[in-house]
């Protein structure tokens, strides 16, 4: 053995590559990769799953994290059961986007959920996280999940069903999802909900996205009566605080939140609670200002 | 002007410096820079303060963001007014820590206080913060401050005087702050505080240094008769979640909210406000967990 060169370092230490995503190139969350898994392209984005140090496996389109193995649950069970623990009987349930599956997942935690129609337009999204995310989209393949490759808008113009609960599980409003944030989107989802019916959408980074967030709540406001911001706090999102905004014919969050059931139903969650189903409503001012100015 | 070399990119173009604050070399938060201010070193600890796009000016010390002009408010407003308007009398203050002087900014928003004592051990980072954050800084010239450069730990051994409420405005546990966070520390703080005093200190983040979060709360458990946690959403500090550990004689945080002073008093606040006070002291289940687990 005298004699071989003896390497200073390690291959470990070698491998040293770092994803950012960054807001305006000004700031931005770096993580540091193990390894790149998948990376390809779909008719619609590019769609990229690395496994992180720090995070875990992670999927990523058109250079956004979608979601993480570490922290996912918090945005879907924050999507999930806030609506469906205030709507007293969810049968019919339609999500749009949510390709991952994760919101899937937490709808059918409910089981006065008959049925999730999942709409999704990218099927290779759905195919990828069945592969590498089966705790994520295991849901997707259970019978009560009726799953549909379409473009969410053409879905909601051409059908005649009606749904008890929508959840707009979209990406950022660029690529594929841009239509998503429009107010003729959020038209046709009032319309296919039955008379108390509740709509939810992800609505961005009140810190990062404020115009954004500003404009979904002005147009929400227009179609729905009742219309509630509710946030939390996600790691791996821009910003790490994250919006939804709760849009019902009849049924308020915060009123008519159903405690027998959600004592009955025991479940385990790692954020949401009773208490943050209702403390996340409660806003900090700078969210408040942005509402209200 | 013919024949002479076109550069191709402005001189803007060519600066490209990034502040990366990393935790455990494997995330992080990277903010682009648009100038180096001031870099100097005190007998405690390296000092920077960088002006960035993003978050304006930002105190960096031993490499961890303190504050920037953008996002401090968040942190001083929750570590001074949840206490602040708790205690129905808060004469003496003590505030541990807090060379930027956010913490004695907020605390003479209320007129109750008397005094607020401010035991700073490094001068250098006062100094600098009142040459480059005059709107964080300039109440530490306030009258009613008492400013003392001393050790906390020695300062709060020696003296004999009693307060009503003690904020520990710490650096994170590595470097001059470190005592700050051992049990030894806290039980003189309990010994300082009158018969109803409270102590409230920075906690660390519950996502990211959950060892330190847990072992915290555990020490000042078996020290304070009420001891209660709240967090709140911070952009720049590491994970961006950020707690706080409420420790009382007498009075609780939520059972004891003085409405009426709130009221009485209009703060302008962008973060907090009444219903925050409460809502702080929700806990997502992954906090819950670390605190019963």
């Amino acid at each position: 053995m005298s004699g071989d060169i003896i390497r200073e370092e390690s291959m470990t230490d070698l491998w040293n590559v770092w994803f950012s995503e960054l807001h305006q190139n000004r700031v931005g969350l770096t993580i540091k990769v193990k390894r790149l898994l998948y990376s390809g392209e779909s008719p619609f984005q590019r769609i990229d799953i690395l496994d992180t140090y720090e995070f875990g496996k992670m999927l990523v389109l058109y250079g956004s994290i979608m979601i993480t193995e570490k922290d996912e649950f918090i945005y879907h069970e924050m999507l999930g059961h806030v609506p469906l623990f205030t709507h007293p009987n969810p049968k019919e349930v339609l999500v749009i986007g949510g390709g991952d599956g994760g919101t899937v997942r937490e709808t059918l935690k409910h089981p006065e959920v008959e049925r999730v129609t999942m709409v999704e337009i990218d099927e290779l999204v759905v195919r990828k996280c069945q592969e590498f995310f089966p705790e994520v989209a295991g849901q997707i393949s259970n019978p009560k999940t009726r799953l549909l490759f379409a473009d969410g808008e053409k879905f909601l113009s051409s059908t005649q069903e009606k749904f008890d609960v929508i959840l707009c599980d979209a990406a950022d409003p660029i690529g594929p999802a841009e239509v998503l944030f429009q107010k003729s989107f959020h038209q046709m989802a009032y319309d296919r909900l039955n008379d108390d019916g509740i709509f939810v959408t992800q609505s961005e980074s009140p810190y990062f996205h404020q115009r954004t967030f500003k404009k979904l709540y002005e147009n929400l406001s227009r179609i729905f009566p009742i219309v509630r911001v509710y946030w939390a706090y996600i790691p791996t999102y821009p910003s790490a605080i994250w919006s939804f905004t709760f849009c019902s014919k009849k049924y308020d969050p915060l009123a008519d939140f159903d405690r027998e059931r959600y004592n009955k139903l025991q479940l385990e969650t790692n954020y949401y609670n009773d208490e943050i189903h209702h403390a996340a409503f409660v806003l900090p001012n700078f969210i408040r200002k942005l509402i209200n100015g």
